[in-house]
This record gives C-alpha cells, sequence and structure tokens, in this order.
C-alpha cells in the first residue's frame, strides 16, 4: 500500500470524514490530478472504473485522471453528461445506467464524478442506485464541490418542480482535490464557490474568517500557499459537521446559513442569471441582517461578511422584488416543517445557531428587499 | 402508546428485524387489516400517508387500510400503479415523484406500499429516493412479498438490461402483514409463495420443514391456525438473515438458494408463463440434486423437497432447453463475481452453504437439463 506522491507546491493535505465503517479521507493537493488513480484504486478495491464528467471539464482533465486510473491497473473510460443544471434530471440518471450496463459495470466498479457539484450529483446518484449501491469517488473541479457538494454524501437530482427533490445519501470512498484545476475555472464561479468558504468561518471559525480577510485576492488569484491551508479548513468544517451529524438534523443545519433566502432569490430567477454562491452570498448577509435585529449577533457582523464577499466579487444586495414573491417561495422550501423555518442566525463570526421562525418573521412587513449596493 | 387490538383468530405475532437504530417489527395476524392505521401512525411518527397499491389489490383492500389511517389521525390518500412486473419501471417511480409532489408530500410523509413485491420494490424505491428517504410502510398482500420480499429492505426497479439493476437499502418502519388478504391471491400465486417458505426451511429449519409436510394441504386452504406460525417462522428466518448481514453478504446470500438456476429459467423464459416462485421450485430441486451429486447432501434430500413442491402444486423439473442457453444466462446473473457463482447447497433438510462455482461446474456437460416429470 504505497502513499501517493507529494506534490512540488506543500504536499497533500488530508481531512478525514468520520463515519464509522463509512469514513473517507479528503485528499487536496497542487497539481495531483495525476496521482489520483492508485489512491482510487486502493480506496475502492476496483479494477474497473467509469469518469463521468461534463465535455468543458472531460476535455481538460479527463485524459489525465484515465491515464492514471489506468497505470494503476484499472479499466478506465469515460462517460459524457451534458453541462448545467438543467441536466440533472432523471433522464439523464437513466442514460447513465444504460452506460453502466453497456460497459459491463457491476458491484466493484468505480464511478468516479469529475466536474462541479451537478456531476458529482448526478455521477453519484447513479452510483448510490445502480446495483443498489457501487463504490463512489469524487474529483470535484470548483471551488463549491470541493469544499461542500463533494463531501457528505448527498446526492440526488432535479424534478421539473423543484431542485434536490430526488436523491440519496451515499457516502464517496475517497475524495480528490487538486486545486490546480481551478484555473480554468471562470473567476465568477471561484467567486460563487468562494461564498460557500466564507459560509463556513462565518458559522464555525473566526480564526478562517480573518484569513479570509487578509488573504481575499492571494484566494482568488489561486495562489496555491495561500487556497491549500484555506480550502483544507473549509472541507475540515463541513466534515467535522458531517461526521457529527450524518443525516440532516441540527449541527449539519447549520450549513443552511443564507440559504434559506439563498433558495428564494434562486427560485424567484429560476436559477437563471444567479448562481447559488451568488444567491447565498446575498443571502448571508440579509440572515445576518436578521440576526443583528433580534438582537442575536453584534452590530456590524453583516457589513463585515459583505465587505469580504464584496472583495471577492459577489453581490450582497437582495434583488428588488414584491415581499410576497420571496414569501411564497419560502414557503414551498423543503426545509419548511410545517409552517415554520429553521432559519440559521449567526451569534457572532464564527458562531451559529437555528431559530424556528415562520416566512413572515424572517421578511417582516416593514423591511424592504430594498437594493442596498451594487456591485 | 395503545397496543393495536388482538384479532379473533390467535392474535397478533411478531417478529423483530435487529438492525439497531433502523430495527422494526413484522406484525401477523388474521383479518387485522382495519388495525393497521394506529401502528403504522406510532413506527412512522407520520401525519400523512400515501398508500400505493396496483388496482387488482386496491378496490379490495384499499378502502379499509385508508380509513384505519384516517381514524389514527392522519390524511391518507391513495395513488395506483399499474400491476405487473413489466411497470417496476423508472417511468413509474417518475410518475410516483409526481404524484408525491401534487399530493404536498414532505419528509414526515410515509409511504405505505399495499400489494405484492412489485409494489413494495417500487413504492419503496421512490420512498427511498424521494426527498432522499421518508418513511416506508409494507403491508404485503402476497406470500412471496409476505415472507420475502417484505423483510430486508431491497428495493428497486428493472431496466431493459436486466430485473433489479437499480435499487437502494431502505428499511421499512414496520411491515403488517393480514394473511386474510391472501384469500383473494390466486391459488397459482399462493403456491409460488409457498416455494420460497419451502426455501427458508429448507436452508434453515428443518422442523419447519416437517410441519411443511405435514400441513401442506391446511396451508394451501389457507386455514389460519396451520398459516399463522408457518409464516411467522419464515418471517423470522428471512428476518434472522437480515439482521445478522443487512447488505448482501455471507449468510443473506444463503437466501439465494435455487435461485441461480432459477434466474436463468426466468430469463430464459423472458420472464412470462413462469412464475420466480416456479423458477426457484425447479432451482432449488436441480440445487438439491447437486448438492447431493457432490456428496454434500444425503441421497433422497433433491427427492423429499420435489415431494412437497408438487403437493403444493409447483413444478420440479427443468424446462427443456440447450445447455448452452442456460449457461449464458448464468454468466449474466449479477450476482456472479468474476467468473464464479456462489452457488447455494444443502448439506440436508435445514442446512446450506455456498461453494464458489463456474457455470460450467453448475451446469456440468454430462448433466442434461432433462424433463424428469411433469406436474
Amino acid at each position: 500500500m504505497s502513499r501517493p506522491p507529494r506534490s512540488a507546491a506543500g504536499g497533500l493535505r488530508r481531512v478525514e470524514v468520520e463515519l464509522g465503517e463509512r469514513s473517507y479521507p479528503v485528499e487536496l493537493g497542487f497539481e495531483t490530478l495525476a496521482a489520483a488513480g492508485p489512491e482510487i484504486a486502493r480506496r475502492t478495491g476496483s479494477r474497473h472504473a467509469i469518469v463521468v464528467t461534463v465535455p468543458a471539464v472531460g476535455w481538460r482533465y479527463a485524459p489525465t485522471l484515465l491515464r492514471s486510473l489506468r497505470g494503476a491497473g484499472l479499466r478506465a473510460e469515460r462517460v459524457d453528461v451534458p453541462d448545467g443544471d438543467a441536466a440533472k434530471n432523471l433522464r439523464q440518471v437513466a442514460r447513465l445506467y444504460d452506460a453502466f450496463v453497456r460497459r459491463r459495470a457491476d458491484r466493484a466498479t468505480a464511478v468516479v464524478a469529475l466536474g462541479g457539484g451537478m456531476v458529482g450529483d448526478l455521477a453519484g446518484f447513479a452510483a448510490a442506485s445502480y446495483l443498489r449501491g457501487v463504490p463512489f469517488v469524487q474529483v470535484p473541479t470548483t471551488v463549491l464541490a470541493m469544499v461542500d457538494a463533494s463531501i457528505g454524501g448527498k446526492v440526488g437530482v432535479n424534478l421539473r418542480q423543484g431542485k434536490n427533490l430526488v436523491g440519496a445519501f451515499h457516502q464517496p470512498r475517497l475524495v480528490w482535490i487538486d486545486v490546480a484545476t481551478l484555473k480554468s475555472l471562470p473567476r465568477r464561479q471561484r467567486a460563487a464557490g468562494m461564498a460557500e468558504v466564507i459560509k463556513a468561518a462565518a458559522i464555525a471559525d473566526a480564526a478562517l474568517f480573518e484569513r479570509l480577510e487578509r488573504d481575499a485576492e492571494a484566494l482568488m488569484a489561486l495562489d496555491p500557499q495561500a487556497l491549500l491551508p484555506v480550502l483544507e479548513r473549509a472541507c475540515a468544517i463541513k466534515a467535522e459537521v458531517v461526521s457529527r451529524d450524518e443525516r440532516e438534523g441540527g449541527q449539519r443545519m447549520l450549513l443552511n446559513f443564507g440559504h434559506t433566502l439563498g433558495h428564494a432569490i434562486e427560485q424567484r430567477h429560476r436559477y437563471r442569471k444567479i448562481l447559488h454562491g451568488e444567491a447565498v452570498a446575498i443571502g448571508m448577509v440579509f440572515a445576518a441582517e436578521r440576526s443583528e435585529a433580534l438582537g442575536l449577533a453584534p452590530a456590524g457582523t453583516a457589513e463585515r461578511i459583505a465587505r469580504l464577499l464584496r472583495r471577492v466579487g459577489l453581490p450582497t444586495a437582495v434583488p428588488p422584488a414584491p415581499r410576497r414573491a420571496y414569501l411564497s417561495a419560502l414557503r414551498v422550501d423543503k426545509k419548511s416543517r410545517g409552517s415554520r423555518i429553521h432559519f440559521v442566525v449567526l451569534r457572532g463570526i464564527g458562531t451559529a445557531g437555528t431559530l424556528p421562525l415562520g416566512p413572515a418573521e424572517i421578511l417582516p412587513a416593514g423591511r424592504r428587499a430594498r437594493p442596498r449596493r451594487t456591485r
């Protein structure tokens, strides 16, 4: 059992997701894609791997990954799915099943998701359900997927009626992160992913928040010395929450900070023109303001978050819309239980909790969803 | 927490499926369908239930079950799926998701499968994946579903390319068995289900096998005094195997006794004209004969099983077909690992084990798949 080679830029960093017999490591490094094969082989015990990717990612990175898998002795093949969240649907899942059968995938075949959160969710759900579950590996290539979507085992697809309405909990055997793959990620996507890093810091780690404030520009420039420790810590926060609370419950709900209004904004815009991370950025500022108004967080908390978000290039103002539009979006949010929503509030930077609030309490009538500042 | 009422004919019998925090009871009784509601409410904590059934079963039993659920304070609704194994497919799963969304099902909605194994598998997979899993209850109305399909959490659907290629492990919160619902089951289906009872006895319980030999006719006549203890014991055998080995592994493989050739026969006939239990009956006699030929089981074991199967009205002779047809069907069986199959053999009535054999060893060239005796 050989250890994977150390990379040039500071070596591999490892975060353990502790889930008993379903535990797995998140391995972070810089320019480590070519070293993924042996570790995937070791963690899955597979002799056959199917790399699921989208064309825009696959043309760049799939050859390196496939070569590494073949070098480790696996039969390795590539299957492309269409890009975009609209393709995260049951039809594409059925197409993946067909591709798996055609390639004679059996219970020992590893499904490797190479791409962003959409690829991981879609390929992960196919892996969770094909033959009632086959080994699964995440190789995320976006900031968002690295620190959030690839960790925790949530996989699934959208229905016409709503996002992520169908899915499973299927933990990967390994999350392999090569941060050098972020170079090809458009700056706007990078910023949107950084919203989740800022979220992790805001709910759980004041020191990380300070580090983000110090290094914001170096992070956006993908300086590995700045980026690796930050992504490692963001992954660790997600891993800790997941470990304590595998299925959605108390702790895991804190990860929804900024997501309640964020989802409402996404729904209002029908997921067009606004990225998830952008909606979450706006939702975080909003939730921090509500926390201040409720007397929970010290004054200035929301502004401090907004300032960091703007430096990264993220929006912070609620898009103007009638209050009732957001209210009705809040009401259909599937995280509501009965008429109340577990709204995530801050006690300050680095400390979060939840309050059961009705939609009208989250969005009081007096408070106008006015544009505050544009980016 | 009130106990469900005792029925007239001998009261409720309970088998516990021990799976840690996912443990659940199998409750057996006679004419107990009207008492299901309170127990479903208690075990799921749900205020809303969707009963999934097929028309042929639903018109008879759904009104009683819905009334019982409503009497227990639940909003209860019925959704029909088409009958027949051909409808156990992804299209019907998507239709169920739609029905769940339309009925505003949330994470606390209980999905209740009322019917045979097909309904349980299909509704169970929808329940496993809708919102990443909602509470699930099995109310089986066939012998096969009572003693086998409803216990153990295996749910799933077929693909064009093969049966049960997609699915999940999703344990029910409760299995509620009213054996009086078997009255409306055609005799041929009853017999096919009895094949799994005989299988359970053959692999694990010589005393049960003797009881079956004593009461075969009373069982087929649905005499509750004969039927309840037998079904209870068959459920207990399945529950024990499942408890020891939730995911498919050593012990659980013993349940495949008779299924290796059984599946090959079903495939050869493309699942038409022959019922699963009938194919398993033939496969059990075949596997017992092979066990004798390998010197593992005493002479006469196969004939004793065949005699009981014939009394119940089941076939025991391998349908004539070229050897290569069965061989190729064995080779695509998804339970094969590499080129070997874990073939379940008997050491005698009540004791089973597995041998890794190649298809050609399971079906040696000398041995003709000749008709032995017709029923």
